[in-house]
């Protein structure tokens, strides 16, 4: 948590939060030095998913930073209360207005470096009815040699992307991870 | 989040938090009415794995609430800046001292009224060298008939342990999620 001194107690509001490693505990957590609440830091996790329909698939353009303006999968931070699947459907409607079916888990990234964890499916676009969403500039469906490789927004994309190719080629339904 | 009139903001420190739906945001986010900072709530990963050592099954009986003194799989929070195969590692190690090596993922549950995911991995115990650690009042290797299936700490235990005989009965790879 970054700026420890600048930041106020969930609990109590006072402004006398620490690093310290609790009694009991393998971590240093963030701790109130007035009423001992701690504040747990958590990984995030993103849930998203390659959509094809046909031969091709779906990717949107983003209109937020980050990355903005560079193409990405329908993906984003999972909500309360949702289920990892019902999220990665949530995720294609809002981004591009997709209704698609989940066909089985593809791959899971570990982004250690930002805490995040990525869950990513396979899964089936219904229809071709696809439009921008608030957080797209533009969505569309490409043929392998027609992905923008060199305007992909994350490097996890291209990961996920490779990662459904290199299934269709196998056959197998092995669940990928970071590559090496 | 609970009791949302007595928590105080991180950012500013006051206590003026609401329920609200922030411009271009799709859900109800808790925002303070002072500085609009906005506190994101987000599920929580729980990573852990069934590990077989020959035909055994390694269990811990819990030393600590909720379920204090019932049997449960080595699993906990996933850490900051930590992979999920890592976190499935080190908790078998703290619970159990138990040294791993993971095989391959079995299951993801969305325990959707508790905004938990789990992450449940198939794993290989390397020696029979197993003692409780500190969250453990015991540990233990249990053939599948031995399993103390009334005295199970969590249903998603029972998931996952069906799960790992399934997964062994039919030699198949796809992974589980949440049972109808």
């Amino acid at each position: 948590m970054d700026n420890l001194d600048k930041l106020f107690c969930v609990q109590c509001g006072s402004q006398s939060l620490i690093l310290k490693k609790p009694d009991g505990d393998t971590h240093v957590r963030t701790i109130c030095q007035n009423c001992n609440h701690i504040m747990y830091q958590n990984p995030k996790i993103v849930t998203g998913s390659v959509c094809s329909y046909k031969d091709k698939i779906l990717l949107c353009k983003r209109a937020i930073d980050p990355q903005k303006g560079l193409w990405t999968l329908p993906a984003g931070y999972l909500e309360i209360n949702e289920s990892i699947e019902e999220g990665a459907v949530r995720e294609a409607y809002e981004e591009a207005f997709a209704k698609i079916q989940i066909v089985r888990l593809l791959a899971t990234y570990s982004l250690k470096h930002i805490s995040q964890i990525q869950v990513i499916y396979e899964a089936k676009l219904l229809n071709e009815d696809i439009k921008a969403g608030i957080e797209s500039l533009e969505v569309g469906l490409f043929g392998w040699d027609e992905i923008p490789w060199d305007q992909l927004a994350f490097e996890s994309v291209r990961w996920a992307l490779r990662n459904f190719k290199e299934r269709q080629n196998s056959n197998t339904f092995d669940v990928f991870n970071n590559p090496n």
